[in-house]
């Protein structure tokens, strides 16, 4: 009996168990999408401030990925997926539920015993999967909340392994001052409360352990994993095996030892014979930090990068796979975001959506190939805390007045970070089929597209604005609170 | 102790208790909208094949319309306010359950013994409302379900009074063949099964009566009043009061009923001490039928009427009347519909939307007059059948290319329908700011617009399509079924 035969006979068996559930529970839901197999598992891995040309298979021609490069041949390249904010936790409150971030009230990126957290109320990847017997985890970074009720397992995961916020929130970082001492998290147990940066050289091994021990344990269960990275976020750290292994150097090492776990955690859903029942996403939450310079990522050939609305800030290399189902070695580059993931993932396991409004749309015409399948949004809108800098149709991209960061010279180096000044933008347009580094602003050309556009705007201004709030109290929804910390 | 004190004060006391009500049950949805004062009662009257030009208060000069006038010149008008479908069963389909009516799978005009209905799945602004305690009673034409399960007493509605479908669905019109005889329903009993030219005479009174007893017996509980009036769909009847009335015609006489029909239940509600808790609506299923001349009402200067996707067809003369809370002689030329009656009556009510997904908006802000409110639809969406005919964004209207009845030379008189003859659209543009008519087709001039329009249909057609419903199973339900009836 060969070693392989041994998974292939587990996974048949889990499939006509999990046959028989759905004809028995779900019957009234059955859909093409979920017909068999169902209930997949489903990992999601979400990097860290990672450039739209961090990934080989992106254009990143010096990156080391090839389990990534595997991962996207395999599957579908999305060219046109975005983050809602170009900023940790407000991307992260989207990705988990479905939700442009002002709609959940998660603004910018919550700093160490921040009252503020991913409000109870709001419903998860996590909680939507939860009744339907999935077991969920989450190994990495949270940032949605560091006590209490902000934890992620108040939150639907029944497991934490991680850091509470960003790596770069503790006393040693060469720009943030006065942050207190860093905690490691083991559910809701702080077990190391004092993360060094010895300790942070194996926090993507940790991630990648965990997850691994987690698939393990699973059994027949279907499972979601969520797998966000602490990496490349600066500072950066590599463990031992990972340092100077790519030559090309530490940034580079960083994504290597990022393609290293998730190549692991895929030959363990193979080796399980796990692979054609589980839809694995990557993506990231932001673009590269370029004041960082050689500590930061690429978002080539985009404008700026994280903190803007530019392409840079908000586009991702991003992901599917899921061998059977999603076609492999297609690209869609139909806009999508990471409000999809949500609705995605609850479409293909059957799953309800939340009670309360959310933003994202099933993608699974896209992802599945469908013939003629087309980009449920109308319009992709890109915020900055509350404010609407940019609004996308089709090809069209309208930024309206504002200011943003941009570089002042030279970036950083060796995790140093370089200048940045406030720039201005105007009304601009610009046409991304033709000029995807957003440097022509042709508004004057098109004066009709930039009043569509407006409109568009203004109506979800409305919809998403302080303004409707008042008048109807039914879209815009509060973050969750946490009693302040005494400070010692 | 003057006869007007008895119901200011009955008036008082009834808002006392409703505060009470809503502080105890409701104050996790308390918002501007719904503070005071609480459960408004809501009368929605809907006409029958009226034209854009059918109230005095839309430029209909020659039309008899002074309490709805007086209805208007006391709240807004709506001059930019749609019909989902052109034709009867599809846009009540929409008005009561507040989604396109391709997403509930009502197409068309339901013939009698018609094997379709409105799905008991749906819900409806009846059943929106009864879980806070409301009355609720339909007194005219319900067009959604001709028995059992299709009737509006299995919708949500505790009262009914009236036809099943339309008046020209029996056997004496003069173009409708080989129908059954029509039927009088109360509640789930026929009561006269045989309907006759001098029974319709009276049913604009009978709707009416029974209006103004409803109210009588509502007591201190809210209640919703739903009043399809039959006319002025065509064969036009009148009560003997009203014929030659106004000395312009039948057609005249008949809108001049519908008129004192309002004018009678607003003077109720004004009896009662009612009107300030009060929504009150008024607007049309689809424009006139233009076949029938004399006997049809005028969409001028809107170009066709009903059973088509061109202006005429689809806008409606559109009033909201809520003293004290709709500003009194506004006007509003923001893109709203029909599909936003139950979200924005839910929205007032503080009651619960339905729990499967809608296409309608909350218009509140729109119809308070709320400062820089903009219409929440990125767009408004022409459906025939299945088929989407136009969209509209803003100012622009795209057809897609499709046929369409029109006139072949003159209509008809005298209550015989003129011919009409197919004719055929292009894709054509309009900017309805300068052409509301839509005269001159500007497509060839405005490239960029059409494709940003035709983008958004893609989109729409994918949502609402039959491709989507086959790879998701979400967004579009079946109508619901009814037995077949055995031929007698």
């Amino acid at each position: 009996m060969s070693t392989t035969f041994i998974p292939y006979f587990r996974f048949k068996v889990r499939l006509v168990l999990a046959t028989v559930m759905l004809t028995s529970c779900l019957s009234a839901r059955l859909s093409p999408a979920q017909e068999q197999p169902s209930r997949p598992n489903v990992v999601l891995f979400f990097a860290d401030d990672l450039g739209y040309a961090d990934l080989h298979c992106f254009g990143g021609e010096s990156m080391v990925t090839p389990n990534l490069d595997k991962l996207a041949s395999g599957g579908v390249r999305m060219t046109s997926f975005y983050a809602s904010q170009a900023v940790c936790s407000a991307s992260r409150c989207s990705l988990l539920t479905g939700c442009y971030n002002v709609r959940v009230g998660i603004l910018g990126a919550l700093g160490p015993n921040s009252t503020t957290c991913l409000n109870p109320e709001e419903e998860t990847i996590a909680e939507v999967l939860k009744p339907l017997g999935y077991k969920t985890a989450i190994f990495g970074k949270w940032h949605l909340g560091d006590r209490g009720d902000g934890l992620p397992t108040r939150h639907g995961f029944d497991r934490y392994h991680g850091l509470p916020y960003s790596n770069d929130m503790w006393p040693y970082h060469p720009t943030s001052k006065a942050f207190p001492a860093l905690p490691l998290f083991e559910d809701e147990t702080i077990i190391n409360d004092n993360v060094t940066a010895e300790d942070q050289e194996h926090l993507t091994e940790w991630a990648t352990e965990h997850a691994l021990e987690f698939i393990d344990s699973a059994g027949d269960d279907p499972f979601f994993l969520y797998m966000p990275f602490s990496m490349p976020h600066v500072p950066l750290y590599v463990s031992k095996r990972y340092n100077g292994k790519t030559g090309r150097g530490l940034f580079h090492d960083v994504i290597a030892e990022i393609d290293w776990s998730v190549g692991e955690v895929v030959a363990k859903l193979n080796e399980k014979g796990l692979s054609e029942n589980t839809l694995v996403i990557f993506t990231s939450d932001n673009g590269p930090w370029l004041s960082y310079g050689d500590h930061a990522g690429s978002a080539q050939p985009l404008r700026e990068g994280k903190g803007t609305a530019w392409e840079g800030g908000q586009r991702e290399p991003t992901i599917f796979n899921w061998p059977g189902r999603i076609p492999a070695g297609t690209t869609c580059d139909e806009v999508a975001g990471t409000i999809d993931v949500l609705p995605t993932i609850a479409a293909v396991a059957g799953a309800a959506l939340p009670e309360k409004k959310i933003d994202g749309k099933n993608i699974w015409p896209l992802l599945s190939g469908a013939d003629g399948a087309v980009s449920p949004h109308q319009a992709y809108y890109y915020y900055w805390s509350r404010g609407l800098h940019a609004v996308r149709s089709g090809k069209w991209k309208l930024h309206f007045p504002h200011s943003y960061r941009s570089l002042k010279g030279e970036p950083g180096k060796g995790g140093q970070p370089g200048p940045y000044i406030q720039k201005t933008c105007g009304l601009e347009l610009y046409n991304l089929d033709e000029d995807i580094s957003e440097s022509q602003d042709v508004a004057a050309e098109h004066p009709e597209v930039v009043a569509m556009l407006t409109r568009l705007a203004d109506i979800k201004r409305w919809e998403l604005g302080d303004a409707l709030k008042k008048q109807t109290g039914h879209e815009v929804r509060p973050a969750g609170k946490l009693p302040k910390v005494k400070k010692q």
